[in-house]
């Protein structure tokens, strides 16, 4: 078979180390993948000052894929978010959350399985913010028809891909009658052309108030950006939290931009205590793409069954195991 | 005694019934109070065209403490809900909404011990928005130092009167940095006046996902009306849904409006088989408002022990009883 080449930011705090068990793992299944490795992050190079390189934009434009681990903000220089920028940067349009139950890690609940979609890109994260007058300051959200078909055409794909069979958009139309309306309309245009998947609309507040009771209810979720967020780690939290979660971005031209989405843990940083969990599910997601199903498959089931057997698993999960530890039993179990 | 003359607005749908059980209740527990009813609702008066009389706002003005129950929103005339009318007409500014696991209701959760103080009047609520181009909406959040602050206020007065510990405030300032920003400065300074209540501030999307996870971690939360909106609803959700959920409106000039927060129902009104629990929470609320507190003690636990015996339970919450069984069980324990 032939190699692909893919983009891995290993990022800040824990990344390099669970890069690396990655890296492993993939080593083990035998994924013909080769790596372009960037460091973006908020170490700036003090010759270019850069943190974020335009030769790594190149490599995940070139490439199509990539992989990123968790990226801290660089404070003070008045930046934004380095995940904010790479998402404008690459146009990642729809961030897709997989959300399990994961066989063996108990919660309070066993019946999640759900994805839920969320627009990337404008909505509340516009930036537009000012002072109206002392005392009064207003942001803007802005929700266009543009970016709303491209999220819901995702959905719908990503449903009908995946034998999913319905699609709820979650919204608040009921007081932002333009905005979330405008959002909901799209979705509407493009359930038309999916009669096959069934579609929904729900408030938001209800949405989390059903998630919270009856989770199992819920299938592919699609929404804008803030809602996204929310809804996203609020999901997270039902089967575990952000360190069993893992995501990838869709952006424009086909890119897909795996991420675990915890934070970068600099207090536990290299001491070998990170749970690479995420990342590695991410980069199953990743293979998925590529329609590596089989090592996708296999390495996905080794996750599970380390996690499940319960020897091997980091502190975050309530084990002893170190980052190392886990990883190698993942691979024992490929 | 003296008597307390207090507003009732029952509402529409299941409203009449629920608010009967409360007036039996209040009459058995010899609650001192002189109700002024007022239609306030979806069916216009023919003659006036009105589904909000001035004689109803003044009725809460002058007795400056009220209850409501659930109110449609007229459909097609272009009006803003009927809840959102009264929260602007009467200058309601914070939304209470006390959330505890019920003893002898089971749900996933067992420990939740908290109160959601949600900004009531502004924030993404502002029903500013417009078209910018074709396929390009915005809408305004606005957030003020007045309205920012008197919540805050609200929200630490509250803790302190109530013993409570801790006082978070909610929010995405590292997004929204100049709304939530201002946000989060207003309730600084006020914590600053409460060395007693300790502070804390949490990002929306942890705070959902940690809501979830464990809601024994939060005590008094505060926070801006969207925010507020989706995370009362979410934590009703933790205790069973909004049927069990009591909550009450703060107002200009010392009013305190409790209100049901759940929907009118029509598929079950007139048929005796609402559950008055909601509403006859927030009718405790209002008495502990007005200082009664032997009678709110009274019915609170009489509320308590019904759903906890199991016997008395409406059909929302698994049971067979009707309303007014329901009620009477609950007057029995008074
Ligand atoms: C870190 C923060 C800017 C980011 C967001 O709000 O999108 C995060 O919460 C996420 O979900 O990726
Ligand atoms: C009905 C709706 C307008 C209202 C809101 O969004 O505030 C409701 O959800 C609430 O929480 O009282």
């Amino acid at each position: 078979g032939e190699t692909v080449r893919a983009t891995l930011f290993p990022g800040d705090g824990i990344g390099p180390e669970i890069a690396e068990s990655v890296k492993q793992v993939f080593n083990v299944a035998g994924v013909p993948i080769e790596w372009e490795e960037h460091y973006v992050g908020t170490e700036v190079d003090p010759r270019t000052e850069s943190f974020l390189t335009w030769e790594s934009l190149e490599s995940v434009r070139r490439n199509k894929v990539g992989l990123k681990g968790p990226m801290a903000t660089p404070i003070g220089k008045g930046h934004r978010s380095l995940n904010l920028t790479l998402r404008k940067e690459l146009g990642l349009y729809a961030n897709v959350r997989p959300c399990n139950s994961l066989p063996g890690y108990k919660t309070r609940y066993d019946d999640v399985n759900l994805v839920t979609i969320r627009e990337n890109t404008e909505g509340e994260y516009s930036g537009l913010e000012h002072q109206v007058v002392r005392g009064v300051v207003e942001s803007l959200k802005i929700i266009t028809r543009q970016a709303s078909l491209r999220v819901a055409e995702y959905a719908f794909h990503y449903a009908k891909a995946n034998g999913r069979e319905r699609v709820s958009a979650i919204h608040k139309a009921n007081i932002m009658r333009k905005t979330d309306g405008l959002f909901l309309k799209c979705c509407r245009e493009v359930a038309e052309k999916y009669p096959e998947i069934q579609y929904e609309e729900v408030i938001i507040d209800n949405c989390c108030m059903t998630l919270v009771k009856n989770p199992g209810l819920f299938d592919v979720l699609v929404m804008p950006n803030l809602y996204g967020d929310i809804i996203s780690d609020l999901c997270a939290g039902l089967i575990g939290g952000l360190g069993l979660t893992p995501s990838c971005n869709i952006g424009e031209g086909g890119i897909c931009l795996a991420e675990a989405v915890h934070g970068s843990a600099p207090d536990i940083a290299g001491k070998n205590l990170a749970n690479p969990t995420a990342l590695m599910l991410s980069a199953v997601m990743m293979l998925r793409h590529l329609q590596f199903n089989d090592q996708a498959d296999r390495i996905h089931n080794a996750i599970l069954q380390t996690i499940s057997e319960g020897k091997f698993r980091t502190a975050d999960l309530g084990g002893k195991a170190s980052t190392s530890e886990f990883t190698n039993a993942v691979c024992d179990h490929i």
